[in-house]
């Protein structure tokens, strides 16, 4: 028998118990929860097949009263002695893609950055944003099958682009790839076609939250988004966080939104809060660039969840949504690179080198930490990629 | 033993034989081919496991030489005696959804089509179409989670819209609701993240072609879809035929694209011809109101799917993707009744009375033929489906 040694001030203590997929040598991926330094193996905790499955799916399908006493029954048997072969060591694992993403949405949430992608990309408006930005989360759907989890490299994207001084588009490698630093949320239980979510019942739907990296070529992108949104310039990649660390962990964390005004209409109301003090950094090869602060976030999540479903649209177990960037109103605290260079025109330092966009052999590292019960704090792990060069350039 | 008989002239001869997912009182949804008007049971036939399956996702993803071999299989099997267990009538039969659909996009490639809404929305500009529409096919991600089959009635969705006199946005059920008669195609074997699909290589990933429409409330749409496209006014429903016609089947409709000005970069280039010479039927509450010829469409569904993973994003089996409105030079040829109506302008007249956008109540069928061998014609069966009152209106 073992015991689990939580070190002092671990961002991963009984508060907060987020749920991955893990391998070992030996053993096939399976549901494992985080506690401090330790993966322990649910399948050998519990007689339930659910924790041998290669995905979080089978058990966030079994709802909100079963994820409470799981989690109850994990904080109870880690103040105990545990098998040991049920007890791993973060650095002998294998850490996989946690969920079988159903379908990937995409909003647009902070607005701050949406106003800096307005002031960008329309500087003749008085108003950076649109018409509609204060009255609905606006967002689009993704590409689920490039969803990919940290450590899994990213090939530099080849498409179409068009320079204002191009006569005609050209073909290549993305000259303006950039992160979006965001929140990604999970749906556990979903909703079937013809019904709605109200705001309120968010946390019976929603099992957790992960970082969200939301790769965009922007040159591709600028190029091909009209009228129908982004494509190609997005859909080669979004990576996701290894770590789903459960809505129950999150209720220190819980905060109002900014004051919404004008009031939403009434299917996006609720009583409950649903903003979250997260914060984020972004490690651009090591060098902190960025602290996004997802406190500042315009919509919350239960207000995009109740977006989502207004329509009828049903929702599935192992749908995944984007917060979209999350910038705050300081400079230092903007999540793209597009608005921290401001389009390019004001490089940032990055250690001894200078950056706009991304190079080849970059690696980007997002992480985050949440209030958790107590005064201590949570934390969510991190997303780190490199990028590869591109292939396919000849074609 | 039986023999199916084929009727003289039937759409489902020996040269069509669509593969469907059907189910009786008795058994259990299976993998079935229609020929004539019978469902020739493949679970029965063949000592395969991928034919006991709800879905047609195992059999696609054994790739192109198994496809050929089965279909050689069948229209061997269909000249002499089959097992009388194995065949049933068409009118004893419930027909399911085809495939587990994977990612869902939704093309543009009607120049006609995107042609009139250009006319329509953005009248003061002198080239009604984008200035990327001709060098490549526009698409989105849209909702796989609400792709549903032919018989399924779709529920008026509510959402947001705000009239050009209206000062806030009001919710409601949608009061512009409107198809779009679409082709659309079926990844069988899908290509690795970081791989790229040459358009020649077509008729190895793609396993056939079914009839799609995608529903559309246009004024929800118009609303949200500034800057990142459609979301709400496409995600609560697409409606697929249940025949999935395999392309080998297609051979005979295979045609050139109408010239393609200027050329396209290199990666949407082939020798192969993918035009289809695919003839589409709207009826609108039984009164035939449009027929949108699939000849007419710019870009073919190679150049779709080369583009689609140009970026190196993956595709994946039960991949969907749809051409996007079919509408051809005429007027009685527009797939879409935005186009029919002149954005509701010019009713139409359907049976004794007259229609702008979809009422509840009101019925769909969209049906399509196209050349078989021989002189033959090949059906793809019909996407029939009704239009139900909304409901959540008073969130």
């Amino acid at each position: 028998m073992t015991v689990i040694a939580i070190p002092e001030g671990s961002l991963f203590g009984p508060g907060n118990l987020p749920y991955g997929i893990f391998s070992t040598a030996d053993t096939e991926p399976r549901v494992g929860v985080r506690v401090g330094d330790s993966v322990l193996d649910l399948s050998r905790l519990f007689d339930d097949i659910v924790f041998a499955e290669p995905s979080l799916n089978a058990f966030m399908a079994q709802g909100r009263a079963r994820w409470d006493e799981v989690r109850a029954a994990i904080q109870d048997a880690i103040t105990g002695d545990l098998d040991e072969d049920a007890v791993f060591s973060i650095d002998d694992v294998t850490l996989h893609l946690p969920i079988e993403v159903a379908d990937y949405v995409d909003f647009y949430a902070s607005e701050n950055h949406a106003s800096n992608l307005g002031r960008l990309f329309r500087p003749q408006n008085p108003d950076p944003l649109m018409p509609n930005w204060k009255h609905l989360p606006v967002g689009y759907h993704g590409r689920s099958s490039t969803v990919v989890t940290s450590g899994v490299d990213i090939v530099r994207p080849c498409g179409q682009r068009k320079g204002p001084n191009d006569e005609v588009p050209v073909f290549g490698p993305s000259v303006r790839l950039d992160i979006e630093a965001e929140m990604g949320f999970v749906v556990g239980v979903g909703s079937p076609m013809g019904s709605q979510i109200a705001p309120d019942d968010f946390a019976d739907h929603c099992f957790g939250a992960v970082i969200l990296n939301d790769w965009s070529a922007r040159d591709i992108q600028a190029w091909e988004y009209v009228p129908l949104g982004p494509n190609l310039g997005k859909s080669f990649a979004t990576s996701i966080s290894p770590w789903v660390v459960p809505l129950a962990a999150l209720e220190a964390a819980r905060i109002d939104t900014p004051v919404q005004d004008p009031e939403p209409l009434p299917y996006l109301r609720g009583d409950e809060k649903w903003g979250l003090d997260i914060d984020l950094a972004v490690e651009w090869n090591g060098h902190l660039v960025s602290r996004p602060p997802y406190a500042q976030m315009y919509w919350s999540p239960a207000q995009m969840l109740a977006h989502t479903s207004v329509n009828g649209a049903a929702t599935r177990t192992g749908d995944l949504f984007g917060s979209g960037t999350i910038s705050g109103v300081e400079k230092d605290q903007r999540g793209a690179f597009i608005e921290l260079t401001w389009g390019g025109a004001e490089p940032v330092r990055v250690g001894d080198e200078t950056r706009t966009f991304l190079e080849d052999g970059d690696e980007i590292a997002i992480s985050a930490t949440a209030p958790g019960p107590d005064g201590t704090r949570i934390g969510f792990g991190e997303v780190r990629t490199r990028i590869l060069p591109a292939t396919g350039t000849g074609i």
